[in-house]
């Protein structure tokens, strides 16, 4: 299943290059006042409102998912994870690129650990990507993006996929400088997520998915997720080791090769097998 | 006015040492379902609920404050920021600590900048700080919290107190080691807001305000908000040329000299200027 968020915040069920209109399976959801539970509320019900989609589907306006704006399908995380230095070639371009490294050494996530980007960055493919602190390079690092499902702590490496509610596509767009790293990834529209959540039952092996980006057309960066140093279930094991995870916290698992900058009226088409293509225009 | 949040989850309103159960006023805060706004319900909502809370004042149920479980005052923050290296003396005995230093040059907030704390990582005093990671060192952190009211970006010097709902005393407790700081600052309970919300309009100056932290009744901690170097107006003014502020947003604004290892057992007590006193148990 593809669920997507669009327009005025409807819900949507992509088949093909078609979106159906399913917004009221988002009437299961509880209305909460405060404190509200954390973790995102679609993600968190999303074994409920598959029942009201499923017994709608067919009932919904359909339209071409071209012709919506596509916003990111996970509404309110409670912390979005970045997998910093996760592939050796993008650590060893780090190195060489003192635009990147500002003249400190490059490690790998073994040491970094994992970071932070706030929430209030997150956007979907058809909000696009507003460039802040433009006096400063600000580079595309495209990624694979797991949504976790279920609330998690301590889970073990073999487990670690049964926590999965699905995939998307991840920008996690970067101003260069020597700040913190959960400061510069942080700018609002700095973390894209989308088009669309494909849930985990469509992905049987999310360490061998190939993905790219061009940007204006010029391939910039395409991999594999094999080359991760810390795989999907390792990265869920060691976060799940320092915090509890919650429903629509979202893991974007590292950059490869091929970082660069963005300038405004740039657009990108970002890849990924089995999840599909989003497009972002940069502002 | 000095709200808290209470045992399940209840509103107080604190006189002194008594609470008074104003938990009604929560009525007027909107129930929403998906997507659920920016920002803690509460705080943005704080004019609705004064008005609910000054009408109910005197027909709340009134207990001792020691009688209850204090929670977070805020509960579903979009971030919570932290500032490294924002005290002179904290930044010298950094640099003379391999504990801290790993090796590393410490430079100042100039450098780098603002760090992300998970929201996941948030606690009120009652529920108290579980370590982990016992085989490494743990170490509090006493700071002014400041507790953002408004949705704002760019907010000039002069305004920036303009934006502010009120303050809290926070603990940004950290476990030590070579990691990017948004994770070692974010296990769960590693973030402690509390033990209420004093509202700006009590607090004339917050960069003039003593504080200090005992562990089993010795003092590890005392300074003044006046020793910042980034004060609390240039925080916000700085955070919010990065990312748009919401309310419920906490700013951990630094923590002086003194930072050291509690453990299991040991009996935090916190005390700023006007806030008053907050006392936490180390588990």
């Amino acid at each position: 299943m593809r669920i997507c968020r669009y327009n005025d915040d409807k819900l949507g069920l992509i088949k093909g290059d078609q979106l159906i209109d399913v917004t009221i399976a988002l009437d299961d959801i509880p209305k909460t006042g405060w404190p509200r539970p954390h973790g995102d509320a679609m993600v968190a019900n999303i074994e409920a409102i598959s029942v009201g989609i499923e017994a709608n589907r067919k009932m919904g306006y359909v339209q071409g998912v071209n012709n919506v704006v596509l916003k990111s399908p996970v509404a309110n995380p409670t912390k979005i994870i970045g997998a910093p230095a996760n592939y050796r070639d993008h650590v060893a371009e780090a190195q060489d690129d003192a635009e990147i490294n500002f003249g400190r050494e490059i490690k790998t996530i073994n040491e970094y650990g994992l970071f932070l980007k706030a929430n209030s960055a997150l956007v979907g493919p058809g909000e696009g990507i507003t460039l802040g602190h433009t006096d400063r390079r600000n580079d595309h690092e495209i990624e694979l993006a797991v949504i976790i499902g279920k609330t998690a702590k301590n889970v073990a490496y073999d487990d670690a996929l049964d926590v999965v509610a699905g995939y998307s596509i991840g920008l996690d767009n970067t101003v260069r400088g020597v700040e913190d790293r959960s400061l510069r990834k942080s700018l609002d529209s700095y973390a894209v997520l989308g088009p669309w959540i494909t849930t985990a039952d469509e992905i049987d092996d999310p360490d061998d998915l190939d993905f790219q980006i061009t940007v204006n057309g010029e391939v910039r960066q395409e991999s594999n997720t094999k080359y991760l140093i810390y795989d999907c279930r390792k990265l869920i094991e060691y976060a799940s080791k320092f915090y509890t995870l919650y429903p629509g916290d979202i893991l974007m698992t590292g950059t490869p090769k091929g970082v660069g900058p963005i300038e405004p009226g740039d657009h990108l088409v970002c890849q990924v097998d089995i999840i599909g293509k989003m497009e972002v225009e940069v502002r």
